[in-house]
């Protein structure tokens, strides 16, 4: 539960070649030939040349699930960094000030009893490995960074989930989303982002 | 609900002095002559000679308080910054791994149910006004940094609060905390940290 730093660095190199940026709701962000996943201590040295965009984001403690909902997750899920899952999205998101000016069990109830977020990404592990990164506190514009992972044979799970997702009560609080899917080409899969 | 990023600068110059620096767990802090409460762009034009310490913060969403509480609080609490609150104390705590495994409703428990952190504070209000900063996410030494201002007569009430909450089932998972009084010694308030 430490806080990691990562930095997802759009540009001319790294692991990821970049298929596609779609903004989903409010402003894109620009194409670009590739993506590197910088952890702890590479960002800094990540190359500056031909950079497009850069997001920043710090992962943390379960801000909304349960203890049997964290004990479920815990059960099935299984790391990034699987050889076999070589399809990403990083899905950047906002929310709106109505969505931080609720209180926590107004939020919990919009996320998860109305919106089934957890619920519905339980259903698509394994296959489907996520990474939640907190990017409102460090000044970003977006809110959160979400990273997923998935072998080819899982693209078609991985568009129902996030067509789940944006048809839920909790994504008319988004004002701001971009889709960035992602193949890795390289030939030794090295763990990004994990 | 924006946020809102703060430095707390000890050293040689700000409005407030600081009268002590004490280690209530862990290590401390170095001891120094004022304190500087730098908002948003002010932090980089703070002076850096003779600088101490600096900490950094970000306000944000309410974490924990349910929206009954929310009501509560915004109908008696009163802003930073009045005229007559020349007493202040930052309280910069960290929390344990243990802290932060646990679930959201594991927390939720322990920090009200069975602490009643937000019903304390509370009770001391309007005279104690105090304003939350969270630190977790900046990659600071500290996880939380709190706050708080009152009037000279409300000094003993301070100290109350305080003592309450340390006695509680959460600050079992307190691992480092500083306690730094300061006073506003200025002839003018100029609503510091307001």
């Amino acid at each position: 539960m430490s806080v990691i730093h990562t930095a997802f660095v759009a540009g001319l190199s790294g692991g990821w070649r970049i298929l596609r940026v779609d903004a989903v709701v409010g402003e894109s962000l620009a194409m670009a030939g590739r993506l590197a996943v910088a952890g702890p201590g590479e960002a800094q040295s990540t190359a500056t040349t031909g950079v497009q965009w850069r997001l920043d984001g710090a992962t943390g403690h379960a801000r909304y699930a349960t203890r049997h909902e964290l004990d479920t997750l815990g059960a099935v899920q299984q790391g990034l960094g699987r050889p076999e899952a070589r399809c990403a999205a990083l899905i950047p998101i906002r929310k709106n000030p109505a969505w931080w000016a609720l209180a926590q069990d107004e939020r919990r109830a919009i996320l998860e009893e109305q919106s089934h977020h957890i619920a519905i990404g339980l259903e698509y592990l394994p296959p489907i490995a996520r990474r939640l990164y907190h990017a409102r506190e460090l000044g970003q514009p977006f809110d959160f960074l979400t990273w997923f992972e998935y072998a080819p044979e899982h693209a078609e799970a991985f568009e129902e989930l996030v067509a789940r997702l944006r048809r839920s009560a909790e994504w008319q609080f988004v004002d701001r989303e971009v889709d960035i899917r992602l193949v890795y080409d390289e030939p030794a899969r090295q763990g990004a982002a994990g």
